[in-house]
């Protein structure tokens, strides 16, 4: 970049799919790194902890890097981090809460000494080599989330973080929309826009409506009451123990995550727990069933999360039985219905009364609809759009938005990770591509396990494995012994004698068949070996497990 | 049995699932099968292709056994007959739709020729030994559904089927609310009802909704319009050529499922298809793209369907482009968000818009909601009341409705599958328990497939295998040559070799420690050299893939 007017935004993660959040803004000689999320594992990414976003442009740029900024403290803006501290020292600039909590996951890595978290308030105004950047309040899922507004030398970048336009929020922080409208008359050279809701009419219902459905449900409850909620969701907390406070109830906190986040909230001034209100688990457990309050996290049935345990009546503490009521208070998750219907069967198999969001407003969510999506682009009113945070179809779904509130489709650019944005003057356009992806963590190995290695568990998955073993002479490489069939995950051990006999006969007559020259190699023999099972296995039950074949040679 | 006067009901399958259908009602000497219905697995039932009831309560009474009856088309209620059908001959009763479909999928297993298919109609009455059964018409997302109300030794018993109470049908067949009324003035013993829907308020909305949403998205689209829905949803196959040839529109039918069921239902006058509507999709693509409609299969994502070929550019025939207007006309079911999610980016990214139900009416439910439900409990006022069809919460909160219009908890049945439920004139009670189960069907096996083989199919799924194999002498029983090791889905083969070398020491060191004793039996050596690899893999990466074990005697 040798015009020093030019600025570039290059995504690394967030702009294609939900999570992985990780955004560059870059001058000539400066480089700045909004949020540095994880996204969660999809059922088909066997076996993987988590991922990350690759981040070789970091890597290559790290003379660069000034600053991580944090948007807020939810995993998929700061999941990222300890894997991005481990490679290089910057210093980490976020509000109280997010770097609380962003603190607890780097002292679990053992990063924390040595990490330079740097607090700042709404409305800071901070500067980094030619670039500004002011933090704005905005409403989320979470409390002390920001924007940021960012000073450049080609012009005012606003980049939104997550954010909903809450009218009656529960800390009472509206979003601030005197800064918005103020920057937006300033004139605004591009506005990124978090998109999670694109796809949802209306406006997103505020926060305190859930507030309500609580008052309502912990009233009309005769029995012990059990929410389980996000560890992250503070708001949400806050609002169980208001509920319970005001009927004279005591909550318990139960849960490692739950209770880490709710101690960092509450000594950072963002939870405020009424006198009294707050009891262990034994404590609770004495008192009579009708002031008894239960905060617990499973909302998604993880299966050895407190609320899954109770749901098998398996938890140590908590026997649930008749009278009990369990509020399922988050949204369903795409590929979690399963396990939540089995804790949910499970609850009420022991007589609870279950209320989830389909039958009463117990959730609502913290990303803005397509109405304050458009209130967004209306006070801003920037020169470029781009939208953020989602799917392709949550992109164009957000540009779509944008053409109604009189973006010019010219000026929507729907970008996705990796494209290198320019900005220079009146002009925009992609000028590059950054390497991107999604780096699997599985236990201790980070990108060790790769695509290929996904592809084999799915097969592995489908149909387990057959292992073939034969031992040869190493010179006339004939069988020295009869074949050893191994499988697992493939058929009851009963059912495939008949089978593995017919495979040990098929073997030999592969080996025996076989010319001099071919046995010359064994990996022609393996590869020969590892199709006529297969195409037996095919022929005879319509199956196709993974072949491993093993030639020792003695 | 001994007193004639006692009925039992036996449910197979279906009351703790969605799908798996199957409910036996029996007398001293004669029994009925309402459904033969399969279960899709979920995704943590990895390779399986199906489930299956367990039939052995079948196969020990098939004596008695007199008829299998339909309800209704689907599979959930038809797709185990072709299983039922291998074990025993028995006629299987329905209406033309029902035994339409059902026909199409005994050919396939080549059981169509033995097959004693009866077609009724809806008020007509059949007597099988003391039981003489009347089929009443009702309205689902299929036409030709049916109610049973079966008179019997102890009573009359009402089996919904599957039902909503839709108001303006799209076929014209309402539900047969003069013959429901007039079982419920003549007195039933037992109502078994739909439980589905239990847990949405209101009433279901009528399909003729969709019907106007299809109008209005046809006359607004310029281009080609492609819609996605279940090839059983023959009502919704209606009205899109309803739509498509109010507007001048031809349609072309996609995708082998949904040619098979709409040619059936055309033939038997269950598809109304107007003149000169249907194409065939070269003649369609001839036409100018504000005539094309596509009506195919792939709401779910089904990654070989027609619609998931198109999003991925890799359709023959079909090129999306901008300016097309792609309708997913069906729910999402549980566990199929991804692959929706996937064929919409991709859509999307081909310059398509796309319309779910998440923005516009273009699907309502085929089941009764809580409204529909208390009417079809007022209609009938049964002594007894057996909630039927959902998991176990759906059955809990049927209960609730039914104590919300009067039906007190004693007279008031949550059974589940298996229980044997005997009504004795006033006296209903669970007087023993039936085999149940679900059976597995992967590629040919039936049953060979079981828990276990699906517990390790999940410990693959997450870690692979690793494989070590051991050659050693067979009266020394030291190595005779280096330890293999080979793997799948484990890590990248680079990532590897330093791992492998680190095992192939740890297993040798193993074996030459072992006793002389112990090496007499190799199976505790195999077992030995498992727990050490499992523990130094814990240790080194914090992983347990599945450890298999060889050693070969030469």
């Amino acid at each position: 970049m040798s015009d020093v007017q030019t600025v570039r935004i290059v995504p690394l993660g967030g702009l294609g799919e939900i999570g992985l959040n990780m955004m560059v803004v870059e001058a000539a000689d400066d480089l700045l790194v909004i949020d540095a999320g994880l996204m969660f594992p999809d059922e088909e990414m066997f076996g993987i902890d988590h991922v990350i976003p690759d981040m070789n442009y970091l890597l290559a740029h790290r003379e660069k890097i000034r600053a991580v900024l944090l948007t807020h403290g939810h995993e998929d803006h700061t999941g990222a981090l300890p894997y991005l501290l481990r490679e290089m020292k910057v210093p980490v600039y976020g509000t109280r809460l997010s770097l609380g909590l962003a603190a607890e996951k780097l002292k679990e890595a053992n990063l924390l000494a040595d990490a330079d978290l740097k607090a700042v308030r709404p409305r800071d105004r901070l500067r980094f080599g030619p670039f500004e950047v002011e933090f704005l309040q905005v409403c989320h899922s979470i409390p002390d989330g920001v924007a940021l507004a960012i000073g450049t030398p080609a012009g005012m970048i606003v980049h939104t973080g997550d954010f909903k336009f809450d009218q009656s929020p529960v800390d009472v922080q509206l979003t601030d929309y005197r800064r918005l409208a103020e920057l937006g008359d300033g004139g605004v050279l591009a506005l990124l826009s978090d998109s999670t809701n694109a796809g949802r009419d209306g406006f997103t219902p505020s926060e305190a409506v859930v507030g309500r459905a609580f008052d309502a449900i912990f009233r009309e409850a005769q029995g012990r009451v059990i929410v389980a909620c996000f560890a992250s969701n503070i708001h949400r907390v806050q609002q169980i123990f208001d509920a319970a406070a005001a009927l004279g109830k005591r909550v318990a906190v139960c849960g490692k995550s739950m209770m880490a986040n709710t101690r960092i909230a509450a000594e950072l001034g963002r939870l405020r727990i009424p006198d009294d209100a707050l009891v262990s688990l034994d404590e609770l457990e004495r008192l009579p069933v009708g002031r008894r309050v239960i905060v617990t996290t499973g909302s998604q049935g993880e299966p050895l999360s407190a609320i899954a345990r109770m749901a098998a009546a398996e938890h140590k503490q908590v026997q649930v039985s008749p009278g009990d009521t369990v509020v399922f208070s988050a949204r369903v998750i795409p590929g979690n219905e399963k396990s939540i219907a089995r804790t949910i069967n499970g609850l009420y198999r022991q007589g609870a009364r279950v209320i989830t969001e389909e039958t009463s407003q117990v959730h609502v969510s913290g990303h803005a609809s397509r109405e304050e999506l458009k209130l967004m682009l209306n006070l801003i009113r920037p020169t470029f759009f781009v939208p953020i945070h989602g799917e392709y179809r949550h992109l164009r779904l957000h540009a779509q938005i944008a053409r109604e509130v009189g973006v010019s489709e010219a000026r929507t650019l729907v970008i996705e990770d990796g494209d290198i944005l320019e900005f220079d003057g009146p002009d925009a356009r992609i000028v590059g591509k950054a390497p991107v992806g999604r780096i699997f963590v599985d236990g201790k190995g980070i990108g060790d396990v790769g695509d290929a290695v996904i592809r084999d568990r799915q097969r592995l998955a489908q149909e387990g494995v057959v292992a073939v073993v034969l031992a040869v002479d190493r010179h006339c490489r004939k069988l020295v012994t009869e074949p050893q069939i191994v499988c697992s995950g493939f058929v009851h051990a009963q059912d495939s004698k008949a089978l593995t006999d017919g495979l040990k006969t098929l073997v030999a007559s592969v080996l025996e068949s076989a010319s001099e020259e071919d046995r010359a190699d064994l990996r022609v023999i393996e590869q020969r070996i590892k199709t006529a099972v297969k195409r037996q296995l095919q022929k005879e039950i319509e199956r196709r497990p993974m072949i491993l074949s093993v030639i020792v040679e003695v």
